[in-house]
């Protein structure tokens, strides 16, 4: 039986260290911490909760996202209160090198993701209760913050109606409706009658309480323990500065500290605050998560003359290093018979997730998943990609270990036209600190970088092309995430062609048409887009001073940038040659010559050189 | 009243057509233009749809856009069956060169909006009825036709919420709930319930309907034309395939063409075709739009001895240019009162449209009112732009005329942490085909680049700093795009420092701690960096071979790369200051120097070259 005298004691502690680490940082959101103070409280400390406080990666730990990540200092604050932070320390929120940044990141080691982009917790959320449900069998609960204005972003709803798809009864969203936005009221304000019909409509359990009142509060939390088969979410009418009069449902107080002479005014406010009062968390059980067992993986055995495309080969790559990797789960955005990725799912239904067409909760699921210990690779159309490229950011910030696999790159994809083509994938994905871009030419590479991929620890993109293409390399052949392969190479080239993905079959050809004429090139495959090969990149540069980059992608952030930013310190004449001019429907063939990729297009250019 | 047999014969006649045209392409999607026949049937030729079909343009013209883009054989089709295309160009879809594209595009003279990636068409619809209703005052009405595999998407529900918000009793979708997606069954296969209770939820009023019964498709149409305050979506249960027994209501048939001999087998399926039979659009009304008078904008006065950030600049220029420019309108992700667009919304309340936080449908409907002759700028936080790339660069192909703003970019804002920053943004902006990314460093250059946006036909991405910046210009300076200015230079300049937003103050301050050294360096404020001033970075490159470019952005795909690019053929040494370590909390002067970003870092580069 939960002690609601002390809770309330606590909630005003919290109160306390919202207002005064803001005031002492000179900037944040007390307020949108207010509202949520008492939720939280009897959330972490109303026996609901349950957490090794002194192993937070503790496998059965429930998990709590602050999806509304401005209410740091409340995030913060709850761990003061669980003992875990000192007071010094919540003087330190905002401050360069604190840990207790702006925005949860992993620098503060309670926090289960990175947020601050709104709307992305509960996909998260998603990922961690798909991991618990399905794939580690735990019975942690995970547990996510939401405020009312992030309910307007279109990626919730995703999040919410794969949650139910999913029968995640043990996920339980808590909406802090405060009716206040950034600039004022939000579209529905305290009509929390919207908010539950929509929660109803989308599959989930609707819990209505009044945030402020502990007792309602306690009850909520335990019922949604006892949910059968529906993921629930509790909708909870606060007030904005909720404890402070001067702000309390004002507008005008989002993301202000108070001054000091403000928070002398407040402080006296809460009433007595006892320092020394620390709430208990409940420890978790210990069970082991569900184990795979693994082996090693078969071979890889292609036969030189049937071509095979690197989608497919991707597909296949994922089944056969299934049983190696046990970690590898596949998520896919309804597209999984074009990715390939439903070659998995054939051989491993229990760790394919279809995520229909909703890139954006996919990714956030990819994280989720990844924060528990999985390596999700995370497939769709290059093109759609982009449609995540905010969760994709952001997983960055979470240190995520996420494989995307971007599928129909470039023009090449021929008659769909526009929509469909991948044209600045390799762009997006080089933004990503630290990340990998790896771009396959034949149906060997592509096997043998899915594995690099799954080793590596960290965010990698990996490019596939949709057209059947030759098999070039030996079923032995070593790749390496900052390879490179020397293709053609003689002492009498005249430039040295740089490709990779579909062009590099361009390069070869343009070779090979060459070479009738008596003119000789260098070939290379450049199937390490990010981190690249300088080493043979500046020799190559080096041995023949003319250069070509052929990329299936914008000239803009793409592989010759990439290479030109290589070799800022090699004289070198370098050519780019990329998609210019706007793409349209047509054969593969026709398109690359349109857009002046293709092996004419090389021969070409050479012969300029000459 | 309409005659339903004629409508049931040109039905047959369309379904003859999505047929042929696909087995001719030897692709494309049948099966999805088949559930729909009956409904785009029932819309164009029975009464309800107006449209001047020798003039696409008409103000007055009823809008229907493809949201199920992949359905573009139907869409064709129908214009064949209004006249307005030959058998022979039937027969050209998908091939090279025809305006038939596998997704339409504006090559085809009746495409609202080019579509193919899902979710976006209602966003876009949204725009245009917003156009309608609350600028141009026409009673015309949008229909969106929706897929029922793409109501996965949150866009969708952005959408959804933003139209009940603005009362867009002109805008009718209409949901083809053929049960399938491209790999299986939907979420919710022909569970019609579920979409009616999310459609009702959202504020939208639902009919059901049976998708393939003539008379009840026009009892809704006529239906949808009545609501007063809600938009309405027809809900309507459709066979994937429709009409050809072997395909219909069949897995495994997306997204493919009929061979010769199943076509063979199918056509007499249908009946007898006659394919004379055209059918007849309504006319539209001749009313002119609402016009707004245009006069002369103030010139800027700004004072030399204060600070301005330049987002307040952007909202003032907004403010002062509204009179000038009355197609001008302004959409905002809740965030108004940081990006200052409600400067704008202060002056001219109903030229702007609060989109709350849901940047993918504020695109789209930046696209609709773009598509409708408005001029939009769309502003929201640099970072979360990001949210919406997928719309970008749809956007595109559209060949829209938007006009981007984001935010606090890079470390420099400081306390708010990695969430917050804009950082790729300048990477994204630079892969959209032809497009314009200005970075203005004061005020003065903030509100001169605005206007230049607002007259530049195209995307224009525009990117402001949240810190306040010295007045660097007078304020009769005069900026272009693809300009750049030379702020220091001398004969013995040992370096040339490219910078741009925050980073051109940091080079200033290190020319003048250089110069007290008594080292000279050249300093130009690179405010285009698409297109980029090639000639005055060239000239540079000539005089001072070290060239060192700052930006607070990622290194990758940058301005540090674009200053490359576009040095390609002049010798130079260039060195790039760019943000390439994990971002965090801090103040801004501590990040700029943490990223090796600021003055101190400038001079450090410079010693290391003398």
């Amino acid at each position: 039986m939960a002690d609601i005298q002390k809770l309330e004691q606590l909630a005003k502690l919290i109160r306390y260290f919202c207002l005064v680490s803001t005031t002492e940082a000179g900037s944040g959101h007390p307020s949108s911490s207010l509202s949520a103070a008492d939720l939280m409280t009897g959330l972490l400390f109303g026996g609901a909760f349950r957490y090794d406080v002194d192993q937070p990666k503790h496998p059965n730990n429930d998990r709590l996202i602050f999806s509304k990540g401005h209410a740091s200092p409340l995030f913060y604050s709850l761990w003061f209160a669980a003992g875990k932070v000192s007071e010094q320390e919540m003087m330190t929120l905002r401050k360069f090198g604190s840990p207790l940044e702006g925005h949860p990141t992993p620098s503060f080691p309670y926090t289960e993701a990175a947020t601050g982009s709104l709307g992305q917790g509960l996909s998260i959320g998603v990922g961690m209760a798909l991991n618990a449900k399905y794939l580690d069998e735990l019975p942690y609960r995970t547990y996510v913050l939401l405020g009312d204005s992030e309910m307007a972003e279109g990626s919730q709803w995703e999040a919410m109606e794969i949650a139910a798809y999913y029968k995640l009864n043990n996920l339980v969203a808590i909406l802090d409706v405060n009716r206040l936005g950034q600039r004022g009221e939000t579209m529905y304000g305290h009509n929390l009658d919207v908010y539950k019909k929509r929660a109803a409509a989308f599959g989930w359990e609707p819990i209505v309480i009044d945030g402020h009142y502990m007792p309602q509060i306690l009850t909520a939390y335990d019922q949604a323990g006892q949910s059968r088969d529906k993921p629930v979410m509790i909708i909870a009418k606060t007030e904005k500065g909720k404890g402070i009069s001067f702000i309390e449902g004002k507008n005008g107080w989002h993301g202000k500290a108070l001054t000091k002479d403000e928070l002398a005014r407040a402080l006296p406010e809460l009433g007595t605050i006892d320092k020394n009062l620390r709430g208990e968390i409940r420890r978790p059980d210990d069970f082991i998560p569900a184990v795979r067992e693994s082996a090693k993986a078969e071979p890889i055995a292609y036969a030189v003359d049937k071509p095979v495309s690197t989608r497919h080969a991707y597909g296949t790559a994922l089944e056969r290093l299934a049983i190696q990797y046990p970690e590898i789960v596949v998520l896919d955005a309804e597209v999984s018979n074009s990715t390939f990725a439903d070659i998995f799912k054939k051989g491993h239904p229990a760790r394919f997730f279809e995520m229909f067409i909703a890139e954006q909760n996919m990714v956030g699921a990819g994280l989720g998943l990844s924060l528990r210990g999985k390596v999700p690779f995370v497939s769709t159309f290059a093109a759609f990609l982009t449609r995540a490229f905010d969760q994709i950011r952001m997983s960055r910030y979470s240190n995520a270990n996420i494989k995307f696999c971007g599928s129909h790159a470039g023009v090449s994809i021929g008659v769909d036209g526009s929509s469909q083509m991948g044209l600045e994938d390799i762009a997006m994905f080089r933004t990503v600190l630290d990340s990998v871009v790896l771009y396959p030419s034949d149906a060997v590479a592509a096997e043998k970088l899915v594995e690099e991929a799954a080793r590596h620890q960290g965010m990698v993109y990996l490019r596939t092309t949709r057209e059947d293409t030759p098999i070039i390399y030996r079923n032995d052949e070593a790749f390496r995430i900052g390879g490179s392969k020397v293709l053609k190479r003689s002492n009498q080239d005249v430039a040295t062609v740089i490709a990779a993905g579909i062009t590099l079959h361009e390069a070869l050809a343009a070779y090979e048409l060459l070479k009738k004429e008596g003119v000789l090139i260098g070939v290379i495959d450049c199937y390490s887009i990010k981190p690249i090969d300088q080493g043979t990149l500046a020799a190559a540069a080096t041995a023949t001073r003319e250069l070509i980059v052929v990329e299936d992608h914008f000239a803009e952030g793409g592989m010759g940038e990439a290479v030109r930013t290589a070799l800022a310190d090699v004289p070198v004449s370098l050519h780019s040659l990329a998609v210019r001019q706007m793409p349209k429907s047509g054969k593969p063939q026709e398109l690359l010559d349109y857009e002046g990729i293709s092996a004419k297009a090389i021969v070409k250019k050479v012969r300029e050189l000459l």
